[in-house]
């Protein structure tokens, strides 16, 4: 993709150039905790791929996405005990995409709570790590 | 899985019992226009399997399925003209899933334009039919 920028922030996650609290990672893909988690346990999944959206990214690795993405929805939901988890990909900035390197959303969900759309507060990272810890041992 | 009803009004669209404007279909999967639409050229995509949800998916479905839902949300985006569009897929009630087949929204977005979590009214099919045909031109 052209216009895809290699200083994006995932990218610069993916290169090692900028912490994250990873929670799985394979030849492809990448898992690591939301730093402005929408629920607790909210995790985000992208491609070892330069491409801004779901749109510009190749049938092989979309595929190899969702398999990473249904692996870590099931350990979230196991190590979480959320009844519900909600998955989101939102591609360009009018669906609310603000970070243009390809990636899914996997949001624990319980009765009752409203979702915001919009992150609220950065969480201390030795947090979202004990959460990170839980997961990975599902997986 | 155990506790998937086949009488969910998507496995009736499937077996044709109940009606639905048709965008797309092939060996594994199906997509169709939201009756109750959160934006207008909103599109469902579904597995031809039996699963409640995405954590009861095989992989292999998982991927066939994700494959239809890119060439879909591609075809959406050319045929609506929108500058973005969200995908979504919803695993529980608590994360507010209404049927209880697998399902992921395809969802046009627009600058400036907030979007309701729930659909508000039915849509004449015969609105949607319109819609539906610019769609499958794009594919």
């Amino acid at each position: 993709m052209s216009d895809y920028d290699r200083d994006n922030i995932f990218a610069k996650i993916l290169r090692g150039e900028a912490p994250c609290v990873k929670v799985y990672e394979d030849d492809d893909t990448f898992a690591f905790m939301d730093i402005m988690p929408q629920a607790e346990g909210h995790v985000l999944v992208i491609p070892k791929t330069e491409a801004c959206d779901m749109m510009d990214l190749n049938e092989e690795m979309t595929q190899k996405l969702i398999v990473t993405v249904q692996k870590i929805a099931r350990a979230v939901k196991s190590a979480i005990g959320c009844p519900g988890v909600m998955l989101t990909q939102l591609n360009g900035a009018a669906a609310g995409q603000t970070v243009f390197h390809t990636h899914v959303h996997i949001i624990p969900r319980y009765d009752g709570v409203d979702l915001g759309i919009h992150a609220t507060d950065m969480v201390d990272p030795s947090e979202l790590e004990k959460l990170a810890q839980k997961i990975r041992m599902k997986i």
